[in-house]
């Protein structure tokens, strides 16, 4: 094995599904060095995770793929709660929206994982040849292989230019990477179920002992494990990564088909307890397709379960006596499946800050919230970019701690969600009052619609940390010249009531503004893609009035010139926009604003998209943005967004704020 | 040459630019065996037309990729007119919104050709395998094609079955088909333009003598020219059809540039009217790309213009005088030509309703109002279906005729509109009242404003004819099944009153309802896919109420189980769809209405996707469609809207209307 051949990456990421993609988009956007290996043969076709939240679609959005998951993905729009009548006879209880209204341009839609992992593929592709490597490799997924060893150099962690972690890769053959259980034929729904075991090992004995193994060796600075609930990469860090928890008794099948029936609402999200045959979801997808969450009222014994007990007929034959007295056949099934349902989560997110594990590999818990792949693409969404602004030595490595701190609190929230969410239903309905382990349909309904916070990814709140600075606590956000930097030293705090509704640790919302120089209406979220960048948005209030002029000049200045952000060489580091809440009519771009809101190029000339008016537009009315950010047009305020869309910091205009990063830069 | 291999056709296509994609992606859509062929090696990569108007997109889009050209897009939302001050310089004399507001979901939008033609081809190549010819050869342009020969067996014009038109093609070698004035370093921006001649001579005489000339023999029932101003096709038809109209004194450069300048509004859509240097429009493009159309006074002499004179550096001299004050340069240019304005159109667009010519091949025009591709790709997209359906035997011969009814008079409401609006922009800014030979600003103004029903392509109203149903007039809409068919007889007559919004002629409007199975908010137009099919949209009132389901029930029921209308094989010819003004939650689909409007399927079961509610979404307003459309609850209504989505048929709910139809078929 001396003579493998050995080679340098920056990153390397270990599983191709919705994580690892999300990872390797954002590496091929930021031009970072990696590669992305899968021990399958080839991607998803059908099945699989299917719910798309709100939030999951902006993020998709923010790199240019959630119009073609919006396009053609089914929209869940309503939900029906189907309860027992009195009589025992499921009847509509009641109808409500299944999202919050307001709250983001996406509700939650659904379409097949496979779906999106081409999405993710067409849109890596698109990043090359990248402007800064234009003879850059692009970065493509290198399937059938396999990590067989993984060794942290932890003495060489805090060395920015080292490449402290190596791997052991080995290439498979068409033989070793197609596991045994190969959906085919519905014959067996269960192989990447939770009731499956793991593979890796049959797949390693295949190869042992043959001449022709073929492995290489990998020097990376960083590797991200997204390769599921099996994670080898987990398993590669030791018994301390194990992930805790418990699981239920409760037994889940899920199926895929074209339904033929005469249940009325089989088209809207439903929600229906049986009075004694279990629960079934119905989630409406596309292509007439509906997946089927059917509980599994027998095979609901204590302890594990043993799978060959479950068969696609049983699970159907479960799903018609909940439905009954309507009638449900159907002649073509696209995927089904079984699964346990338990909630587990890792202690430990990382090794060093330099092996990190997202997704999956982390935390597990039941798929009928839709969760799953929305927090798993979040947890590489919120790693990403960290990753490579370090890598880029933009941003000091000690931000690479807040992965853990954020994204821990994510899926410790997810695992509490889940756990209240399932028994409730999958508990027996409430015969009436007095029926005490039953479960109130009221609590349920309620219970439900309480969680569009959470389950749309909305309502996620980070804590404080270097990168999001809450009113009480200091933050170090932006600063990362080495010399001015002071461990611990407060650079900003935010004063929450400059931007009412921008809460610190929450995602940026969006509204819609004018853009000042040809009147064409834009959602903020719009200007700000996935490439990287913090934005700094400056509210100036009207700035026809000289007063507002002289107040917003300086809220932008401290960053112009200065190495630190980089607004001498594009691409900066920060891009600062402005949106005014003057008469768009009175203001004029070039004559009445500073220079950074109009950057200047000898090539391409002026730069005319970073301000904008908060007015009315000629075709699709006014957006309201200074209400809906809740920023008082008299006194304006300044946010920084961190390159995911999550608020760091927000403060008022003025210099005063800045008086720290002021003098830095000046100084420098 | 005895040896030419010959093959039959149903449709072959001459030019592969917009005229030609647009009727090759309508033949790929319907199922139709076609070729389209091009004397050119590639496609455009820069420069060309540009413009994309409402009417365009709502087309483009209901083939899947409006989307497309939408996103890439810059869109014009507003316009500045400058004129010269009483001192002779240029100021801003006022702005206005580029389009009408609630009129479409688009708005004029600008992109490269080469995109648009990009956008095409994949949407083509995705029409396949074709679900009614599974094993089908997808369609493919076939590059450095050139026909040499046309002839019409007119005898056999009338035959259903005949291959009436022989067309020879020649296989170019690279070399003749690479045009010897081939755009390279911007030496000549001329080879595309009217001032350049015809290139086809050259082509040919290159081969001549050649004894591996490759020739094949091409039999079709249809032959569509959208070959260009210089159409090989139309003079291939002989004189007659030769396009009749003049030529101007005006020429006209054309830039597509990245401006470095300090005029203000070079971001927006400007009429600059220079006092005494000529005229500027600017067109913002995408990409920080500004193309600029500039009267080049001093070659405006009179006859034709000698094109050794004009030069970019010329060109570019004219806008930097025009645009005096201010200042303007350039460091990358990405295309440019020059043009002398002219309007001429032909006399007959179609030979025995065999041959058809299209777009620039049967009008040209100037290209500053951004009409040219939208109106070549409109001819083409009237005559795309009707070919299809005729050749399916569906329609008969008959309607082929409304081709040239309905786009002749569009090509002369363009000429008329380009002859009026071309000598107010070039003409000479009037000084004062008392200066008769100057233009007024503000007739200029008014005319461009009052332009915008014409160049949104929304204005387009149709004359009565088999096809569109006027009051005054008969019409034998839908009446196909030759047992049936009276020549003449008054099928059914237009009840204007019924849905005084929709006019027949005219575009059927689009507004949002709500799907009754799943609450998810539609704007009607994506549910009207360009798909080859008639809809019969039944605006059924509040069927809450018994009374109004008894009327409604009848409105679709001629249609139902009639070979004609092919209810009873998908996919039908007629899509019959109910918007409602019940609550929606009080209508059942499968209990509340007749099977016409939830069609059953064995394998796939009941169709949900054809009932509606004008009701107020959860997340997205009320659409107030029976507002848009004219409806009267009380009464409601029945359009039936043609495959290219114009309205052919209002009238009201109940049977009389249909009479003749309803024992046509039910004799059959």
């Amino acid at each position: 094995m001396a003579s493998n051949p050995t080679s340098e990456v920056d990153v390397l990421i270990i599983g191709a599904g919705p994580a690892g993609l999300m990872m390797a988009l954002w590496m091929s956007r930021l031009g970072i060095k990696t590669r992305i290996v899968d021990k399958r043969t080839d991607k998803v076709f059908s099945g699989q995770a299917d719910g798309f939240q709100s939030r999951t679609l902006e993020i998709l959005d923010s790199f240019g793929i959630g119009e073609r998951v919006w396009k053609e993905s089914n929209h869940l729009i309503e939900v029906s709660f189907w309860n027992p009548d009195s009589d025992g006879t499921i009847k509509r209880h009641r109808r409500a929206p299944d999202n919050i209204s307001g709250m983001s341009r996406f509700t939650e839609a659904v379409l097949h994982q496979g779906r999106m992992e081409a999405f993710f593929l067409d849109a890596i592709a698109a990043s090359y040849p990248h402007p800064a490597d234009p003879s850059g490799t692009p970065l493509k997924v290198e399937r059938m292989v396999l990590p067989t060893s993984l060794e942290v150099d932890e003495a060489a962690a805090e060395d920015d230019d080292a490449h402290p972690i190596t791997v052991t890769l080995r290439h498979l053959t068409e033989e070793e990477a197609t596991p045994t259980q190969k959906l085919s034929n519905l014959s067996d729904g269960l192989f990447r179920s939770n009731l499956a075991g793991d593979d890796v090992g049959k797949m390693l004995a295949q190869s042992k002992g043959r001449a022709d193994v073929r492995e290489e060796v990998v020097k990376a600075k960083y590797v991200v494990g997204c390769d599921g609930a099996h994670s080898w990469t987990r398993k590669a860090l030791g018994p301390k990564y194990e992930m805790k928890g418990e699981m239920t008794d409760f037994v889940w099948g899920v199926m895929d088909i074209v339904p033929i029936t005469d249940f009325p609402d089989v088209r809207t999200r439903c929600m229906i307890h049986s009075a004694s045959n279990g629960s079934l979801m119905i989630i409406p997808r596309e292509n007439k397709l509906v997946r089927l969450y059917i509980q599994l009222t027998e095979v609901s014994t204590g302890g594990r379960v043993d799978r060959s007990t479950i068969t696609h007929e049983m699970i159907f034959k479960a799903a018609q006596k909940i439905i009954a007295p309507y009638k449900l056949e159907y002649h073509y099934c696209d995927w089904w499946t079984a699964y346990q349902i338990g909630q587990r989560v890792g202690q430990h997110f990382t090794k060093c800050d330099r092996v990190f594990l997202a997704g999956d590999a982390v935390h597990t818990h039941s798929p009928k919230a839709g969760q799953g792949m929305n927090v798993s693409m979040s947890d590489a969404y919120n790693l990403g970019w960290k990753i490579g602004l370090v890598t880029k030595k933009i941003m000091p490595r000690k931000i690479l701690s807040t992965y853990e701190l954020e994204r821990k609190q994510i899926a410790n929230e997810l695992i509490e969600f889940d756990h209240k969410f399932s028994r409730l239903f999958s508990g027996r309905p409430q015969k009436d009052i007095l029926d005490e382990t039953g479960v109130s349909m009221d609590e349920f309904s309620k219970a439900f619609n309480m969680s569009h916070m959470f389950t749309s990814g909305l309502g996620v709140n980070y804590s404080p940390s270097a990168l999001v600075s809450k009113p009480s606590e200091k933050a170090l956000l932006l600063e990362s010249d080495k010399e001015v930097q002071h461990e611990g030293s407060p650079v900003a705090k935010s004063k929450l009531s400059a931007a009412a509704h921008c809460k610190p640790g929450m995602r940026f919302p969006s509204y819609q503004v004018v853009e000042q120089c040809d009147a064409r209406p834009w959602t903020l979220h719009h200007k700000m893609p996935s490439d990287g960048r913090f934005r700094l948005w400056v509210f100036g209030g009207d700035i026809s009035q000289p007063a507002a002029r002289e107040r917003m000049g300086p809220a932008a200045t401290p960053f112009a010139g200065t190495a630190r952000f980089r607004l001498d060489r594009p691409p900066s580091v920060v891009d600062v926009l402005l949106v005014h809440r003057a008469p768009r009519g009175e203001v004029e771009l070039l004559r009445d604003l500073h220079d950074v809101y109009h950057p200047f190029d000898a090539k391409l000339g002026w730069d005319y998209d970073k301000v904008f008016a908060d007015g009315e537009s000629y075709h699709e009315g006014h957006g309201r943005a200074y209400e809906g950010y809740g920023v008082d047009p008299d006194k304006g305020a300044v946010v920084v967004v961190r390159p995911d869309g999550y608020v760091g910091l927000v403060t008022e205009l003025g210099e005063e704020n800045w008086g720290r990063l002021r003098s830095g830069s000046r100084g420098s």
